[in-house]
């Protein structure tokens, strides 16, 4: 239902659009409806959209197939599948400029235009995005309570490694792990990578590559609880390591806890980047971290901002990213170590427990 | 690479744009893509599209990060991340009218039109889903050898079931067995479901709820093999079903034989929806069939067109649907039937073999 708790949040997009100059704007994404009316819906190709004004008047048109009546606290306008959906959401807006989400399907806008050839489609996701940004106290809570959840149903992946096992094997006991534990699912694919895959920051979990002495293994998981999702990253080695291989975990280490330390309050985040990206410069491996160091979390598992060198956003109390740097050697290995952080009024807080120290396991 | 079989798509193509009105389309769609220029990518947030001109000139726009250089045998454009990847497509367009895919971010349709006040954007996905709707030798080859494997893959399920067993735990064996047989993947999540859940058509699969005697068991499983989906349904009972369970499932079959039946070239979709539609309505059960009798299918699970009542779509030698009639009995039990068909110069050919004779299983 519509509570006091959304009502503040309504409030706040209100105050952006007013910033940003939209009197009116269209929410699609599924997570920002849910966001801002505590109902998720996935639409598929079908149209559900909240029409929001300056004023703070919105109002939810949905498929009667999503069943929403008596569950919105918002006035609800539904159709059918016999209905042409657009041309009654076109008859409701206002003429002249209306945000539209970024994502949503390029169909629905076109459509519009059609019905409407006085209204001006523009980009209008960014009130929304910053509404979610900085997450209230009880997001917090819940943003904690899933990455404690992570934790404790990473560290029992790792503790059920075997030699022999695929990666495809890893994943899908990470999967069974969560749910038993009590998360409603995922909040990603698991990513379980062996050896020369952990070199590939994009390699995928469909493998059957099967875990060996010598193997490095990067666990990058996540859980959704509450609505909220988790995601980090742990590397572990199989036997002894390697001298470069110690060395390389060590500098990764480094550099999340230097990316970690750089959190506070008015600190832009591509200074975040900066910070761990430049232990592994300083030590020689810059050319082989590849990517940036982290990105926004809370609904979704990626949301705005990103944690880069372009990033123009910066450390504002409540907000949720990832420190994640790692060190590829193609063909060979690769280290990630990933943290979920929250910005605090003074400082920033580390939401994953899980120690990093160097892991090597005897799995026989 | 761009070979003899693309090029006749894409004449195949630029024909449906002629008989559209439409002389300039972006294709962006993932699975579009790959029809025709045999390169698939997720684009993610970033974008890529593919510009075809009536006169059949083409060209890909794409972030360098995707690599596609060398790989394509179509003019490419690349950019870069700091690149206005927009503004570089907006300046390749003819001012007039451009056939837009239904999915493609209105971010982008957006942005495009503020680059470009010359240009008007119309939906333009149908010349590129006619394409991809009737299936040439080679992808009728693709799809039988998906459906073949899928066969396989769960029959061998079928026999691994166990009492006690969660929906997870049978999901997650089907996925396994997948990769194990030679899929390169799920052309879905698996949906294996028990007793009151199967009277649920959109139950999903992450559920605790074991297995256990007088369960009806429905598996709506797919695999994706040389780039091509399979999808299939089988329903089994566990231990001695009852007669109301028996009665039920003997409809359902029927349903599903006479959909298949009813397919031939000439024959409207929306006429093998009433044939199995017929059969469970005439039983008194037509309540609760609450779908659409089946889908197109062939690179993505769901392609157009609807098999449906309202479906104008008719049989052409090549299309490939799934036939899948249920019965839902809510709270109690459902039952499901689905078989891929790919309709013949004379006829239709069924693309599974698994056998749909009621099946129930002693697990102990």
């Amino acid at each position: 239902m519509f509570n006091a708790m959304n009502k503040n949040r309504m409030q706040k997009l209100t105050e952006l659009m007013g910033k940003k100059g939209l009197s009116q704007i269209l929410v699609s994404d599924p997570s920002s409806v849910f966001y801002l009316t505590g109902r998720r819906v996935e639409p598929g190709e079908r149209m559900v959209v909240l029409l929001v004004r300056e004023n703070g008047d919105c109002t939810l048109f949905a498929n009667r197939l999503f069943a929403l009546s008596g569950t919105v606290d918002v006035p609800l306008v539904e159709y059918d599948d016999t209905d042409d959906c657009v041309k009654i959401l076109a008859d409701a807006l206002d003429a002249g400029k209306i945000g539209i989400d970024k994502t949503w399907p390029s169909q629905f806008t076109i459509r519009l235009m059609e019905a409407r050839s006085d209204i001006r489609p523009v980009l209008g996701s960014a009130p929304v995005d910053e509404a979610r940004l900085c997450k209230d106290p009880e997001e917090i809570r819940r943003m904690k309570a899933s990455s404690a959840l992570n934790d404790r149903t990473l560290q029992g992946v790792i503790q059920k490694l075997f030699s022999g096992m695929s990666e495809t094997e890893g994943a899908d006991l990470y999967s069974r792990e969560a749910v038993a534990n009590g998360a409603s699912g995922n909040s990603f694919a698991p990513l379980v990578c062996f050896g020369e895959n952990c070199a590939d920051p994009h390699h995928s979990s469909v493998s059957s590559r099967k875990l060996s002495a010598g193997d490095s293994v990067i666990l990058d998981v996540g859980l959704l609880l509450e609505d909220y999702c988790s995601d980090m990253t742990r590397t572990v080695f199989i036997g002894k390591p390697t001298d470069e291989q110690k060395k390389v975990y060590d500098i990764v280490k480094a550099a999340n806890a230097a990316g970690r330390a750089a959190v506070r309050p008015g600190v832009p985040l591509k200074d975040v980047d900066r910070a761990a990206r430049k232990v592994i410069e300083d030590a020689g491996y810059g050319p082989y971290f590849i990517h940036r160091t982290g990105h926004g979390i809370g609904l979704d598992v990626h949301e705005f901002p990103d944690v880069s060198a372009t990033s123009e956003a910066v450390c504002l109390p409540g907000m949720c990213f990832s420190v994640e740097p790692g060190i590829y050697l193609p063909g060979r290995f690769g280290v990630r170590i990933e943290d979920l952080v929250t910005v605090t009024e003074n400082g920033a807080e580390t939401m994953n427990a899980l120690p990093r120290e160097l892991l090597s396991l005897d799995i026989g």
